[in-house]
């Protein structure tokens, strides 16, 4: 699937000049490569380019005065088949190489110690590829897609009380209890066509047969239609923007579409 | 029915003289009659005597220097129809009495505000009785009592994410669900036989058709053999003893049998 | 001193009619006297009042159907002396009436519990007056007044880390630390000249030397230019609104003034 | 310094076998030369070796069955010169590598993001070397070291509070203040000498000047003295244990002497 994207950023620096970490390309990888692209950040500074967690995708450091404005345009060609979750086999936890280490264990907005009870209660006889497919499930069908009940702070604690919430806190709730369930998992900033309101999305990676699985909890948009942009252990690591001073929202817009 | 009561405290205070507020005689009821009481304590200072929440039972400020040991023995008739939840009509919040307010909000322990998503998606259509009882039968089932995996900091979300705890965290869970739901609840300090191991009880109680209503979630003892000590919003104001100071446990004993 | 108060709230009711619980009006009390008042509230159902916490001041409850209007306008004569706190003797808890206990626990907002070893060691010598003097310039001198910082959801231990906030978190803050150090504190909902912007005021009350005392760390407002509206344990008791439903903001406004 | 190091390791795995990584070597870095090592881990299963954190150290995946039994022998060199922090100069976090960022950031138990008013209101002038030393002063000066009042779960923000605990305590606080103050900082697990009561060690590692600089708040052993065993964003990664089921504690011991 060919997705056409167009990112426009606008914010206001308050205060002293800010220094800038942007997270807005999507990343070339083996299933999904960058047929166009197009980044423009408008600064007096130098930009510097460093690379993303677990090597995915790239970061720009800005030096940002009063403003940041930022437009991004790119074409991504998807090559990715769906797979279905559920027959996959399980992996036991120390058959893990080193570097998945960190996606078993809990996180700043995923608190998969405190939902190890729950996992092992109701989904005790599930493992590997077909808990993966009954937590997804139950995510899909246990939360409210509801814009403006959570925020930046929101955990997937929170979450998991409120019932509610946007694709972030789909994917941290679906990253918790995939973790308490002993599976690796990351979260993934990305585009996809059909997320409703426009927005950067944020989906789940849950490790499975040896390979990443894309899964959209929301149900926005199906695995073969989702660019990534970068990965980590939840929202801190793939924030599209973190700003090391005060921003103030002017405008903002993303547009992802099948070409 | 009749209990009978015994219990023996015996706990070292650590560093300078701390002063105690101890909450453990049965509180006199209409629905439980104090047969026969005698608490001791040593103490060398005078014990002033005052009462407990809501003007039910009482507590004892105690000075203790060194040593806090007491004794408590008592007869008391518990007179108290079980009650059949389930047909109790629903109360709407606006009919509810200026003292009830405390116990519809949220407390330290009970974060009913953060489980309200919960109780709407998942029992939305239910209300008063109908679904006190539901919720009672929904944390009965959903939790395993287990020693050890809870302390005194666990709040009604953790539990409501380990899905495991022992009597206090079964009463915080139920109230917060309650209060989440548009219920009254405030927390119970209690007696009861054949709570497993021997020790203080903690119960719930909800106001449903104009009363307060004892339920034990974790069906370990009917409402008709509770004797209760003292209420609250939750832990802390219920604690059998509060130390302003630090003592350290050397032996506690808590015998309850029907005579 | 002698205030003239004027509240209007404009509230649009989302979904199916809602209870809602007011508690706007300025409480009569032997050291304020509500010279003149008049609550008016758009309804088509009866509208019932109930008794504050503490038996301080009056809530309203309303039945709201797509809208809720109200207008307050109110005339107070306060009467009430400024009073040094750092002289005051301390009480030791132990000589505490039973309905001041409550006032020594932590609750939903102000986690005394967690800010003990704190006030130990940073006020270890102090206690009575000369601790509440300490610990309210603390408060004054440690947070910015910052809006837009903190939420409904701000916790006494989040502002104690993130230093600022509204008058609401100062109020938390200082309950907090009072408690900790063995002086019952509630959170008082007022009205007071000098508020900046105006709005409903947030302030503590600390149990010294026998009585209630009055003290505002934000600075903004004298004790004798307070008009309390209710008293609780945080900012849960004394909200001016507390929605059983879904409410919109329209507008609202407070205006008090010196007369 | 020659370190030597004798740890004994004795678990019950309770119910079903447990997969348990183990990470309790020192790692050869240049900076620590392993003159010596023997670990010994009893089990039927093969034992699998996997890298740590940013590559640091290495990690062992075991397979246990009723017992978890390990001894681990090792001789030290450390060559490391103590550095003074203070005069070190800032780096703009801009200039930082994309393996840094995740150090910026919050983690489970280090919630910088929290600290921040913090750290800007009371050493907003200091940046760099100056804020490191500053914030190093402060944590060993502001704590209390005491063991048994903190737990597995205790955070930097609880630990901010309660002012005491060990030294995973002060790690995590000094972490996530370095990183308020827009300094990558981790948490290293460690081998020292002087440790009371004998244990495994936590400490600090800020990035300074273009190089990790070892940091310990609790003072007990200079930087000199400190053999890292694995680094990470904070106690999850860092533990020497981590039990995917249930292991009771039967007899550990740690001796780390200077030869």
């Amino acid at each position: 699937m060919r997705l056409s994207i167009a990112v426009d950023l606008n914010y206001a620096i308050v205060g002293p000049p800010a220094d800038v970490l942007l997270q807005i390309e999507a990343a070339a990888m083996a299933d999904q490569r960058i047929a166009s692209e197009a980044l423009t950040i408008w600064s007096d500074s130098p930009i510097a380019t460093v690379r993303g967690e677990d090597g995915i995708g790239q970061r720009c450091w800005i030096r940002a005065e009063q403003w940041l404005q930022a437009e991004y345009r790119a074409t991504v060609e998807v090559a990715r088949d769906p797979v279905d979750l559920a027959p996959l086999p399980a992996t036991p936890v120390r058959a893990l190489d080193g570097a998945l280490v960190q996606y078993l264990l809990p996180s700043r907005y995923c608190q998969s110690d405190q939902l190890e009870g729950f996992v092992r209660r109701e989904f005790g006889r599930l493992e590997g590829g077909a808990l993966a497919a009954a937590l997804t499930d139950w995510v899909a069908g246990a939360l409210d897609y509801r814009p403006n009940v959570s925020s930046g702070v929101t955990t997937a604690l929170d979450t998991f009380a409120s019932r509610s919430g946007v694709c972030r806190d789909y994917a941290h709730l679906l990253v918790a209890l995939a973790r308490a369930g002993e599976i690796p998992a990351r979260c993934v900033s990305a585009y996809a066509p059909g997320v409703d309101p426009p927005d950067f999305h944020a989906v789940a990676e849950l490790w499975l047969d040896g390979a990443w699985r894309l899964v959209d909890a929301t149900r926005m948009a199906p695995a073969e239609a989702i660019a990534r942009v970068s990965v980590g252990r939840d929202a801190t690591d793939i924030a599209f923007m973190t700003v090391f001073g005060v921003a103030q929202f002017v405008n903002q817009t993303v547009r992802v579409g099948q070409v």
